[in-house]
């Protein structure tokens, strides 16, 4: 049985789900930073997914990548299945600006994590859910 | 018209092709590190391929991510669309050991890129071929 990894769920604000994955948002109010997993059990690499999860996963990642670039004005979206730290597949999105303190550095392990505010934090939480409640496969 | 960005050209060793991608071997003998570049004019971001192209991308990604785990035995596939220097399109597949000089780090940036010896790099092309070439979509 799908069980969140306790790193994952630690690190992340719950925003809801697709047909597939789980939304997180990475509590680091440095880059607009979402995290998609699988709700698959014993999965660490996207090709261990059956076609048909590997297909919701290509549309869900796309719409999170279309949806964060338009919404945040990105310069670049940067997206990653690493998982050498926490093995649980999860699939990084992250919108990059010219102007972030990494750039163009890839974020992980560069500068360490700087969690929102509790009004900041609604404030991400409640623009990014205007949005991605109008699509029909996402709940909450 | 696609044309191969000289920065990805300058780094690589060109392997073949399949339907969209070109599939670049990374000249850094650290670790088995493929790069996939869809043959697209003028794109930057994954959704910014149709969806056929979104499709083939993920079959191919899918293809070579299986193929390189197995080849080498790898404890982690990293797979990650950047970008944020070389803007054209590009998705890394790199093999990663536990035994690694950058495990459990991302690679980039990380240490120095290591050329392989021209005997080493013969001996790599040779292994990957022999097994791309039994990918009816695979041509040289």
């Amino acid at each position: 049985m799908f069980k969140l990894d306790p790193i994952l769920e630690n690190d992340t604000v719950y925003l809801g789900q697709f047909a597939l994955c789980q939304v997180l948002l990475m509590n680091d109010c440095q880059y607009p930073w979402l995290i998609l997993v699988p709700q698959v059990a014993d999965v660490s690499e996207i090709y261990q997914l059956s076609k048909a999860q590997r297909q919701l996963l290509e549309q869900e990642s796309n719409f999170v990548a279309k949806t964060m670039s338009q919404l945040f004005n990105a310069d670049k979206m940067n997206i990653a299945a690493l998982g050498n730290v926490v093995a649980q597949l999860h699939i990084h999105h992250i919108v990059r600006f010219k102007t972030d303190t990494a750039w163009p550095a890839p974020i992980w392990g560069k500068l360490p994590v700087k969690p929102y505010s509790e009004e900041k934090l609604l404030t991400m939480k409640t623009k990014l859910l205007e949005t991605f409640r109008q699509n029909p496969s996402f709940t909450q």
